[in-house]
């Protein structure tokens, strides 16, 4: 017999009876080719007597077992394993062939060499300082279970089947195209409103429909290098802006689109990717003035907006007059945490109409139990209740970590405190270089993941994000210990 | 006062606490200026009695909002709209101004007006037939409602946030790889696979790798449409084989890559899309033998192989010898049903080190709480039952649709029985128009909603597929009885 008591591995205080898993792991075991077809199992004595288990608990699961197929019995006395089971081949999985994917592919493909890899977090880190993400600890997953499994029925599974919603499905449309109107001043309707996993992928499909090789795009610099790298893998030519304490440089912005043909303009007017600055009302209300003048296409990044430290924040572009040439896009990543993938993007009903065909092609449907679930949260208050209570975590966050890094790390860093978001943008001082500082970090595990800036033409220093939102106060300390302790051992 | 009552909806059965409830209904109202900044509200001992509540009550749910800062209170008498709340804006609310996406904007864009649109689903039918979807009546909506929430916490959160895995967490891709393995007789290992939104992604993102305007894409005529759109949103010029009962004209494949350049084959060899055949074995070696001859980029579309009605069926193309040139796709999704759309590819680390580079364009992170769910289900066994089970379920609802569409409707439709998959091809015999069958059979509540493909010079006659899995008895009866009708009164 083989050791069996080995084998299945039985938890008592699982909520699943132990006859399921005695017969969800024999089926492992089939599925392996330790138990191959035709063999038979011990008697359901004998097994009982192995495990210290009543016979009736393994009587029980060789009869779900006889039930599903996967063995059959002789007079209810001699089980074996079935022959005639479909989805397992113990033959190929005894062979030892060596799998053609140890061979290098003749597949001439594009290798997208220039795209920058994620870096990959090193084991044994005690803190990591993100680019500026949410404090998950605050998340409500008391209630997001909830929620999500009231509506994890087959009836709701039957309905969202019946729909394709490629576009999301109408009860998040509805809630997310209140909640803006009343946030951000905007005057949309369902049509002028899709789902999509992300901001990245809205600005993926926008950019996608607009830009040809060759065209040109115009964006700040420096700017997200995700939506950069997006152009540049649709071939465009990126005419750049500069950056100053009130935003993207308007005047120059007036000035590329006289001297160019500018198919596009990407702008991030709240605390701007990467440096945090948000654009100024006057600055506001003169590229609204452009983008009529010029009829501009406008891909307008506002993955920020709900994180605001002031009580009269600047309204979007979108909700001015821009003559619907103003694509909006925006993220509820950034309140609910990474493991929410739910952006989306405003437009004219005709424009959504062909992003939700590219859509289609890339991915077909979103997640209706996800986006059903955060749709519920909405509409009873929660979520606005949520953002407000992480508002009041993360201004606070924003002032201990301006003050801290203030008194203790003047001699490496500067910084302009922001006007909301979750980042301060740290530019080292001439001497220090950002490679350099979050290598000696990460061996004192302090990790810095944010993509860092070199110093070029349009950049007098090395500089990275600090997201401040995600560290409580031990946290924060450490990274600031740990950033001193590096700099003063210079 | 406000009428409160009218406004605040309590639902004394909810497991939300009523003060709770009042809390966050009153945030809502708030944010839809019905509440307006400063404005003073009704005292607790005067709500209550107008809600019929107790005074406590209404007092617990005015200091939440007290310590959330949307209200304010003078010494606990008076309470207010607190006038300093950064997310709400009554003034742009109250305005009436017209929005600026009801214009018509002058963005130059692709309209893709190729590519089709989904169709929309009337409102009031009674029977879907799609074409070919689980069954989400037998999905197991307590188990993994139970994971979901096992795994939903700040712990997993956190872990989840500090890695981007862009290419699908690690525990799903164990769990998948090595599942894969035993049963496609596969000889992968993690560094072989990357998790996408469902098969279509995964097609898009290898296709975007490999096809540059002007390439030849070989596929089957007819094919799956949403392939085709991509390769031709690509720009790849289609170059066409048949298929027969046997499966994709290899010979025809053979003759084409004589006479053409041809940069990638995209191929379906289990229940071939749309028309459920599949390839022989004798076709398969020989397909093998061709890919290394010719050092062929394929892609091979696997979506449909956990379910087969014949007790050795054939294997993947990707467990053959083909020197890393087949790309392996497929999906969980047929398994699990459209909600979770979680697909797969696999190919050498080199592809997919680059495929992960687009994807980071597209969609930074996967969903690690539903991949995490899927993986437990995966490794205690029960994924491998619940397909079982599925199996058993359709190969019996393959056989009563083949019987009663055999038996009634043979003066309508010709199909041969597939020998797996979820759905029948049904060929429209001389007379009979497929947009026609359609559309009557919705003025009767019957929605055909699969791709409907029509006579050509590949096509000989109309033809549709009739999704037999997702329907119970009495949904086949009525879809046949729907048919047979709207054809003798024909």
């Amino acid at each position: 017999m083989l050791p069996f008591k080995t084998l299945l591995n039985i938890d008592k205080n699982s909520p699943e009876a132990v006859f399921k898993q005695i017969a969800s792991q024999l089926v492992l075991l089939i599925q392996k080719g330790i138990l191959l077809p035709d063999m038979q199992l011990p008697s359901t004595r004998l097994l009982a007597a192995d495990l210290g288990l009543h016979r009736k608990t393994i009587m029980a699961a060789y009869n779900t077992l006889i039930a599903e197929d996967w063995l059959i019995s002789k007079e209810r006395k001699e089980y074996r394993v079935s022959t005639l089971l479909p989805i397992i081949k113990p033959r190929t999985y005894a062979s030892k062939s060596k799998s053609s994917y140890k061979a290098e592919s003749a597949i001439i493909y594009d290798k997208l060499e220039h795209l920058p890899s994620f870096p990959k977090i090193a084991a044994g880190f005690k803190v990591i300082v993100d680019d500026g993400f949410p404090d998950v600890n605050i998340f409500p997953v008391e209630r997001v279970s909830q929620e999500y499994r009231r509506l994890l029925t087959h009836q709701t599974l039957k309905k969202s089947t019946a729909t394709w919603n490629i576009d999301g499905s109408p009860v998040i449309k509805e809630a997310l195209s209140s909640f803006l109107n009343d946030t951000r001043g905007l005057n949309i309707e369902q049509g002028n409103l899709m789902i999509t996993r992300g901001a990245q992928m809205a600005i993926y499909l926008a950019a996608s429909l607009i830009i040809k090789a060759g065209d040109k795009v115009l964006v700040t610099s420096p700017n997200f290098f995700l939506a950069d790298a997006v152009f540049m893998q649709l071939g465009a030519q990126l005419i750049t802006v500069p950056v100053d304490d009130e935003g993207a440089d308007v005047d120059a912005i007036a000035d590329a689109l006289e001297k160019n043909n500018i198919k596009l303009l990407y702008i991030i007017p709240h605390h701007h990717h990467p440096t945090t600055v948000t654009l100024s009302s006057t600055r506001r209300a003169k590229l609204l003035e452009l983008i009529r003048i010029h009829q501009l296409a406008v891909i307008e990044d506002d993955y920020d907006y709900d994180f605001q430290y002031q009580y009269s924040p600047y309204l979007p572009l979108a909700s001015g007059a821009h003559d619907g040439n103003v694509i909006y896009i925006g993220s509820l990543t950034k309140v609910l945490g990474s493991n929410f993938r739910l952006g989306y993007m405003i437009s004219t009903p005709n424009f959504l109409h062909s992003a939700v065909k590219l859509k289609m092609l890339i991915d077909i449907r979103g997640d209706a139990l996800m986006e059903g679930t955060i749709a519920s949260l909405m509409e009873n208050g929660e979520f606005s209740r949520f953002i407000m209570k992480a508002n009041k975590l993360y201004e606070y966050r924003c002032d201990s970590a301006s003050n801290l890094i203030n008194s203790e790390l003047n001699h490496l860093v500067e910084f302009k405190k922001p006007q909301g978001g979750m980042a301060l943008w740290l530019k080292f001082k001439e001497n220090y270089q950002v490679a350099n500082i979050v290598n000696k970090a990460s061996s004192l595990g302090l990790q810095l993941i944010g993509m860092p800036y070199f110093k070029s033409s349009d950049l007098t220093h090395d500089a990275i994000r600090f997201g401040f939102a995600s560290l409580n106060e031990k946290e924060l300390e450490f990274a600031v210990d740990v950033l001193k302790k590096i700099t003063f051992a210079k």
